[in-house]
Order: structure tokens, then C-alpha cells, then sequence
């Protein structure tokens, strides 16, 4: 099997970091590029000191050209807005991209303008894929960009999208109550993410239907079901810091339950490298999916009241980012879907 | 004022041990009784080891004729099921009783029956007065017996109860995600509670409208409301030690939104030493309210889908327990309501 | 008892945040006077949240007129460096102040600017009290000026003291090796503090003997022994929110062991509302000190190899910072010295 | 490369877990059986979660033929007291094994007694190789039993082995204050590890020369220097679930500084795929290693007081057992030593 050159932009954050953890141990990869910004020309075991004597040299500075040299395909782990430019820069030189950002995320431009304003690329926007490879492999095997979903709407969209897709849920708005470790936030400290404030504490944030990653799950279930849907997501944040459970709440139509739904889920994942749906009735449980590419999905049925809930599970570094990425390169590239995230979790 | 002598049945557990905490400190209390019963005979100091130097003496067995003569009023921190009998004996020898167990809570037999099976004391149950101050404080003021709520339904109930009573939440069966720290599992070990197999790790349990607080839940909620309430009760457990966060989801009638159910809040709560309702939109953190009795309620609503979010925070062990029964206990011996109650949160 | 207005100046960081709480439940204080710098002006409910609904009003500008006339002590809990110049001035005012920085603690001023190089204030230094109440209970009750004590030097001093004094210990460099919890670095967020790389980690931090703390230890075993003593002490981060554990490792003169060290640490701090000293060879836990101002005390020896384990367990914001400083207050007032402080810690 | 057929006993352990997790990963090895007790007969992804759609099958019982037949080489991950018998039948029956346990570990007979009192096999012991491989690489080569060391051991010897076999350190009995994450403990829940009396909570235990690793330690040193070695080995316990940091306190020889015993470890450790050794004066921390088999080691001197602290950090499951296992099997096996273990940290 051809090796590939890889570069990763934005290789000192979380996402970033996980990137190169995975694809060191990749048997088709060898990393050429690992570039950042604020910490260029320091010594990449400094900045990321689990890699100190793993790997050598310096952080790089972004400079496309050289990057179209000397790798065959680009990851790109920056922030929201920074991402659009570069990736369109080095979609121009060729490169396929892998972009982690939103920026590629929301194909309805009028859409992407209310929830993110700026709009550095909409053509590109549009021919992007998005990089859910359990909804959408094909068209991430011939896309030359791959928008890598959010860490929410991966756990939310798993576990919803089998009984949307079979249109076996009601019309109505739903509500997904999610939950998500810290790192989620990133590297960057705030008061949010302080030591002594986050843990032994738990609450909610950026509610009333304002968070950005809740078009991406309606643009998901409307893709699957044919229809318009509205979701209520409101996140919260878990004194922990990986996982993120999303446990969403529908109503279903007659006849169906929990057992209904596994196999629908079933049906819909078989064969999927990541995805693996409990026992009806059963609790995921984030300790089981961190450090894993693995997607833990389940339904319980509340009989007294009719509610169906139906929860996903995953570390929000790997299947809710960086491990999602690796398994669309895998796709783009020709390789096994799986390649290289075989893993278990890293437990307890 | 007059000093109430006072018997603590269950003193070392997770609830004991905060009565104990905060009865110590109670300006009109001598706790006279300590009682335990896996631990009787050992030292207080050596089961509680935050009280060595502060209270010595071991831990006392059970003997209601003795107790009756020591102390003027009970608080029973027992298991649920083995709270009934002694409770029942020590109200037969004329003792106010503060009941922290479930034994007493549920109304209808039937609906004690069918989610807890034994039934020890139906008539005293009948007497009981459910102990939640801000919703029936006179009942409380001359009751003999009172059930002191459970965690969940504490920190469930005071967002919702004024929304209830004042009729502007559409009928529907209600959504209630409840996130809880682990020190409501109580102090006898076991995997569910395992430190490496809790923290980093967040999960839900007893799903599927199977979790005991539900009925407790819609048992108040019809009582404020006069009618008939279900609701979908769904507990997670955080990797901490303390706090409940409940994030109840409703249909508002139209024209409710968030302030008009701040307002509402507001005016039901006022005066009350525990309750604070934050501005609208706000999000509690039970970090907040961690080692107080105070309880934190805010209203979001979602204007794209119409959900009003009802949060509520409290300290499980102390506004969910303990520091209830003192809030009661204060009303049933005439004292101000928030004596020995007023200290602020522990933070951070 | 006449009651004492107190103002406290850096009232919205930890060390202040904690000494509201206490302050606030002491039967003969007012606060009058809560300032903050960075805060000015904002809500005290909005910057300290555990306070919504308990403390109405801003947060106050420091204005050391006003504040002379509005209270009879001050409070400050400021940050080192920034301390000595408001503490002159207020002392110039005729106000007792205890000071929570280490602008004051220590006397010799060679020994200070080695360590702080800074020293706004040397003629009033030498005037300070060390507020270890333990140690020197009676130049704090006739001081105008109380230095209260780091939180290393409290829980490593405090075991130490007793065979010092003795003379039971022998003449060698001392290793303390000390393990805190993060709030100690405070409430500015940080790479050091952030959630995500501060739990489930551990490590140490400002080793070679570089820690400000350790003139501090040696200078209050000096006095105590009437000898030089030298320490290397050596911190360690713990990923948990409040506490320290020192373990100091000494070499006890002939017949010297456990039991001998404990009896004379009993004797020492016989009456003392704040320190228990455990059975020997018993090993204190920071949880069951924490929230209170409580210090466990205990000595080990390890017959193999002779060395004396001498261990010292605090809440670093309570006996390492705010309980301590409202101790020294408590004697400089003429209160009972536990006055306030009588609380059990919060277990768990 | 021939493919090698493996055995895993006690697999539901925390340690059998994490070898189940990197064997899985192994290029060169089939897992062929996968034996429990307490859980025989359970489907192994519902007693180890992570693995559920990963690993089919059920816990298999403990057969010493069958296992013979079946596989090539045997892990043991079984509880000291009960691996010895086990590993001997095995032993008898051709097999090479890799022990976890404690039960191979002292060479010397009357040490082991005084240690552990059980001696079942007596002879083997004398036959087993200690398998740190950083230390005695050709011994574990050739031999048919390796004991793998402690976690406490691993952490602890291998920044201090480079200097006893310099002879740069002055003989005195030496401190190790060593720091452990709750997983060492195992999966067993008790008082000790319940997570609301863990988290925030920080104590050492079995103080006092009482913990077994002592000898261990004590045995390496003085094989690596020649001489008798006696230390003083304290452990306590952190609030986190993977990790062990070793602080050693020694005082060198003239001369010698951190520097040197940089120069020193750095000259051992060449080569070498897990043992990384940082610049002086820097601090090792646990989650730079979690999930990894990587060692950091670090040297700093305290210029005060001229004691040398020396740090070692791992994670207590992978370096700390089950990855040195396998880094012992490659040996044994002919395999590159760092094969199947070339992975960073999860970090964060």
C-alpha cells in the first residue's frame, strides 16, 4: 500500500495534538508537515511534551507551497474563520484538505452567514463533503474537501439519524441534552475552563438555541429524512476532560421501541469500523469510547410517558474530531475505512 | 430560644454526616444521639475523621426508649425501607420525626406500592408532610412527621413548581434531564461508584421512566398544579463528589417566556432563605450552591423551537437532604426558617 | 460582645471569596467594606456567584480614607508585591490589618529581597506579627500588623514545630516534600491551571529549592529551635481543588519515635481550636480538613531506615489562608480564638 | 515476522484490560485466549465495555492443557498469592510466561518470606528474570519466566539506577515519596477508591517501610551498585485514575549535579524505545505519559541544601505493567523491543 505525505496546520491544539498521536501510528502515513502558529520554532517536545523524544524538530510556519512539496494531502485543525482562507489556498494548489473547522460545514449559505457571518469561500463550501463516513462515505471518497463534523453533532447525529432516515420519529421540535468534557474548549486557558471553577462543578452553557453546532445537526436529519427539523441543543459542560454524551429526546410513532430502533441502528451501521449500538435499554458510557474512534449508541423507550431517548457516545478528540478525520482520509485515500483506529479505548 | 435537644438515626452516612456538619454549628441544637449501626461502638472521630477533636464519644446503637428520653426531636437518615418501623416507633412515643428516607413521601398507597413495594406505615404516611419548605411551609409548621424530598425532586421541582401552579405550561408529557454528582449513591462502595471507573466517565442510569424520584416528581407537581402530571425522568452521574443540576424542558403557553417565568419564580420564592432565581437565560452551576442549602433557578427559552429550559441547582447532600431537614426542622420547633443555613457556598 | 466592622480588600479573589464566606457567618463582624480592583464596580452576586441572593451591591474602589472611617480592621488579600503600600497606608490610618501576602513575613530584610527583592516597607515588617496562632499567639494578640502565613508553611511548620522546639530532631538539610491542591495558584487562569492538562495529571513545580515559601519554613523553625535550619522543599500539584499534604522527612535524635513525636505535638497544641494530632502512624487526608480550619497532625516512623515521616494536612484557602487570618483576627480582638471557625470540614 | 499466539490470564482486571488493549494493536500477535474467574462465562465486551463490538466471545475458565495447546507465550495478570501455582503448572507444561504479579519478583528467599510469607515455588523464583528491560535486557531474553515489576518499582528505579551503578550517590538511607492514581489499586471496589472519598482527597498509606514494593526497590539498586541499599519508600495516593510520579531524594557525591546525572541516564537509556530523561531541573508530569509506555526522568539539585531530586513518571498500567510485559515479550520473542508500544500519550 503507497505511503502518504501528511502536513497538519494547527498541530499544537487538542484536535491537532490527537492528529499526530493517530497518524504516528498510521501504517500508511508518514508525517512531513507539522505546522503551527503561535508556538512555530519551538521545539515540537516542548510544546507537546508526550511526543519529547518521539518526535524531533520544530513547530513549522504555514507556508503553502513548500506544504504542497512535501505532502500529498493536508489536515487542517484551525480555528473557526482562520480555517476558510488556507484551505481554500491549498485546495487551489491541488492538495486534498481535511478541514476540522466549521467553516465548510453548512452547505446553505444563508444559513452559514446567520450562524457564522463571515464567508471566506462559499463555492468551495458547496462542493465540500461532510465528513460523517457512516451517512456519507461515498461522497467522501471522491470530494477533494472534507468538512470533519462537529464533536455534538457526531454524538447527536449517530444515534438520531437511523429513525430519521426510516421516518419513524413524529414531527416535532426536539431537544437534545448534551454533555461534553472540557477540552472541547480547547487549549486556550479562560475562566471557563479554569481548574479550581470546572471541576466539582456542572452547568449548562450557551443556551437558548445558540449554539453553533445545532444548524449542523438540522442540515444532517433533513439530509436523511427529506424534511425540515428543529432542533433545541442545549450543551453543558462535564467536570472531565474527554467524552462528550448526547442524549436526545423524540417522540416516536406507533409501534415503535427500543428494540425497533437497535435494529434500525444496527442495520443502518453494520459494517461500520466505529460504530456500535448496545442492547436496548442499555447506558453508553463515555469512559468506554475515550481515546477510541468508537461510537457507542443506544435507545431506551420510557413507557409511561412515550419518550424515546436515544443516546450517542464518543471522545469528542477522536470520533468527535480528529479520529473522524483520519477515517475520511482513509476513505479518500483508498485505504481501509478503519486504518490505523482499531484501537480500543484507552480503559479505565 | 429555647435549645432542642436532638437524635441523629444513621449518623454516618453521606446525609448523617452533613446533619451532623451543620446541626454542630446550629445556634439552637445539641445533637445528643449518634446513632449508627454498622459502625456502633467505634469512635465518631475514626468513622468521621473531619470530626476527630471536635466531638468525641463512639457511636451509639439504637434504643428508642432511650432516645425518646435523650433528645426532643429525630432526624432519620435510614435506607429507604428500614426508615418505616423506626420511624413509626419513635412517632409512637411522641418524638417529631425528620424523615430523610422515601419511606414516607409518596401519598397514594397505590403509587407507593407500585415503585416501592413494601409499605410499613401507610396511615402515618397519610399524616406526613412533604418537606419541601418553599412549597408547603405551614404544612411542615404542624406536622409531627415530615418526609423530607429527595435530591432530584428538589432540585426538579422548584423550577417548575411555580410554572405549574400558575398554569402557563402546556400539557404534555415533560422532560426532565437530570445530572447528579456521585455522593448520592451513598458511602457503601461499589463499581457503579469506583473511582477509575467514574471519573472521566459520565453516563445515565435507570432509564426508561424506571428511577424512583419520578412519582415524587409528578406527585407535587400535581399538587400545585390540581392536575394530573407525567413526566420523563432521566438521571446522569457526573465524575463529582456534589450537586444536582436538573434541566427540565416544557411547552410554554403562549406568551411565556423566559422573564414572565423569572417573574413568576421570583414572586413565588420571595422571602425564602434557599431559592435565588437568576436572570433569565442564566446558567446555573452547582458549584454555585455547593455545601449551602440554596438552590439556583434559572428559565431559557429557545426562540427557534419553542422549548423553555427550567434549571435547577442545589447541593444533593445539603438543600437535597440535609440541609432541607434543618430548613424543616427550624419551622416545626418555631425557629427563623433559615437558622444554621445562612452560609454561602463553599467556592471554588 | 461588641461587634467589629471589617473591610476586605481583594475581595473577589479565592483567598478573599473564602474569608467572605467565614466572615459573613462570624456572630460579631459587619463587612462593610468589600473592594476589588480588576471587579470594581460589577455586582458582587455576578462575580462571586455563591453570593447572588446573600450579598446585594458592587464590588468597592480602594479608597483607604473611606474605608477608615466605614471599618475598624481590614482584611487584605492582595497579591505579594502589591500588599505592602495599601497595608502602610491603612496602618498609617491607625487600622489593625492582617495581611495575606507575603510582604510582611519575613524579618529579615537580607533574607526578604533575596527571596522578593522588592520591599516597600521594611520599618513595618519588623513590626508584624507572624499570624500562626499556634506558634505565637500572644505577639499576635498585641499586634497592629498580623503576616499571615503561607498555606506551605502552615501545614509544614505545624507538624515540625513541636520536635524543633524539643530539640528532638537532628541538625541536617530537611526534605519537605509538599503536594497542594490548584487553588492555590489562584483565580487568573493559566496553562499551569487549565482543566484539561491539570487533571489526571501530577507533578512537581518550582524545584532546586527555588519556591518562595522556603524562607518562610526555615525562618519559624529557626525561631522555635533557637538553630539555623535549612529545608528543601518541594511542591507538587495535586489535579483536586483545595488542600495540602507536607510530608517533611526528618532524622529524630536517639529514642525519638511516633509516639514520642506526638506526645510532644499534643502537648504543644493542647487548647488549640484548630489542630488535631492523629493516632501515630495514622495518615491525614487533606478531604477530611477541607472547608474547615482544621490542621491533622502525624508521625511515622519507618524502623527499617529511621526516618520520621512528620505529616501536616489543611485547607489551603481556610488554615492555609482566610481561617487562619480570622484566627489572628479573633485574638487581636479579644474574641474567643475559634470564634467562627468551629465548623467540621465538609466530608465529603 | 512468525506470528505469536497469546494467552491472557486474569483478563478483566485493570492490568489484563490494558494488555487485551495493546495486544489487540500487536502486528506479531494473535490473542488466542482470553481467561477470567470471578467473571468465566461473561461476554467480554460486558465486562470490559470498551471492547463490546471489538471482541466477541465469552471469558474463557482457566485450563493449564488447553492453554498449553492453544497458545504460545502466557500472560498473567492474577493477584499476588494466586499467580504462583498458575505460573508454575504453566512453566511445567513448556510455556513461557510474563508475570505481573509480585510472586517472581524477590530473588532472595528470605526477603520474599518476610515480605509476602507465601513461597509456592521457591526454585522457579530463582529461574525467573526481573523484566525491567531498560536493566537486564539480555536476562529477560533468555528466559523462560519474567517477573514484571511493580509500578512503584518502575517509577522509582529507573532514575535512580544510572547513578547507584555510577556510584555517584553517598550511601544513606534513602526517601522515595511516590505518588499513585487510584487505578493501582485495581478494579475491586473498596473505601479506598470510592470516588466521593478519593477525589479531592489527597493521603499516603501504608507508611511507615510497610509496602512491599520496598524490597524490590531495595533489591534492584543494590544489584545495579553492588551494595546493600535501604530505603524509605512512602506512597500516597492522588485523585486520579492513571499515573505514578517517584520523587527520590538522594544526596550525590561531590560533583555531581543535575547536569551530570542527566549525562549519566542519558548514556544508560540510550537507545532505549520507553525511557525518556528530560533537561535538568525540569518536572516530569503523569499525563505527558498517560496511555503510553514511556518513562520520564529528571534530575534536579537543590544548590541550598545539595540534596538531588530525582523523578520518574509513568502511566502505572502500561509502563508500570502491562506495557512493559509486552516490551519484556518482544524480547523474549525476538521481536523489536518497542514493538506495538511506539504510541504517545492521550494527551490531554
Amino acid at each position: 500500500m503507497s505511503l502518504t505525505r501528511v502536513a497538519i496546520l494547527g498541530a499544537t491544539g487538542y484536535t491537532g495534538a490527537e492528529l499526530l498521536r493517530l497518524l504516528l501510528q498510521h501504517p500508511h502515513v508518514r508525517v512531513t508537515e507539522i505546522v503551527g502558529q503561535s508556538k512555530a520554532g519551538q521545539k515540537i517536545g516542548a510544546v507537546l511534551p508526550g511526543l519529547a523524544g518521539i518526535v524531533s524538530g520544530d513547530v513549522a510556519t504555514y507556508d503553502a507551497a513548500r506544504i504542497a512539496k512535501s505532502a500529498d494531502v493536508a489536515f487542517a485543525c484551525l480555528p473557526h474563520g482562520a480555517s476558510g482562507k488556507i484551505v481554500a489556498e491549498l485546495h487551489g494548489l491541488g492538495m486534498p484538505v481535511l478541514d476540522l473547522s466549521a467553516d465548510f460545514r453548512l452547505r446553505d449559505p444563508k444559513v452559514h452567514a446567520e450562524w457564522y457571518g463571515h464567508d471566506d469561500a462559499p463555492e468551495l463550501r458547496a462542493k465540500a463533503a461532510y465528513g460523517l463516513p457512516e451517512l456519507f462515505r461515498d461522497a467522501i471518497r471522491s470530494s477533494a474537501l472534507v468538512a470533519v463534523p462537529g464533536c455534538f453533532p457526531t454524538a447527536s447525529t449517530l444515534p438520531l439519524a437511523p429513525l430519521f432516515e426510516a421516518g419513524v420519529i413524529e414531527d416535532a421540535p426536539l431537544v437534545i441534552d448534551a454533555k461534553s468534557g472540557v477540552s472541547g474548549a480547547g487549549r486556550v486557558p479562560g475562566e471557563r475552563t479554569h481548574f479550581a471553577e470546572t471541576t466539582e462543578g456542572f452547568r449548562a452553557y450557551k443556551t437558548g438555541g445558540s449554539h453553533r453546532h445545532t444548524p449542523e445537526i438540522e442540515q444532517t436529519l433533513a439530509r436523511v429524512s427529506g424534511r425540515e427539523v428543529r432542533v433545541s441543543f442545549v450543551p453543558h459542560l462535564v467536570p472531565m476532560t474527554r467524552g462528550i454524551l448526547a442524549s436526545a429526546y423524540v417522540r416516536p410513532k406507533a409501534g415503535i421501541d427500543a428494540a425497533r430502533a437497535t435494529e434500525l441502528a444496527r442495520a443502518k451501521y453494520e459494517g461500520s469500523p466505529s460504530v456500535h449500538v448496545l442492547e436496548p435499554g442499555a447506558c453508553p458510557d463515555t469512559l468506554w469510547v475515550r481515546g477510541s474512534n468508537r461510537a457507542h449508541v443506544s435507545y431506551t423507550l420510557d413507557p409511561r410517558t412515550g419518550w424515546l431517548l436515544c443516546q450517542g457516545a464518543i471522545d469528542n478528540l477522536v470520533k468527535g474530531a480528529s479520529g473522524q478525520a483520519v477515517q475520511c482520509f482513509n476513505l479518500l485515500r483508498g485505504y481501509d475505512e478503519g486504518t490505523g483506529l482499531g484501537g480500543a479505548a484507552m480503559w479505565p
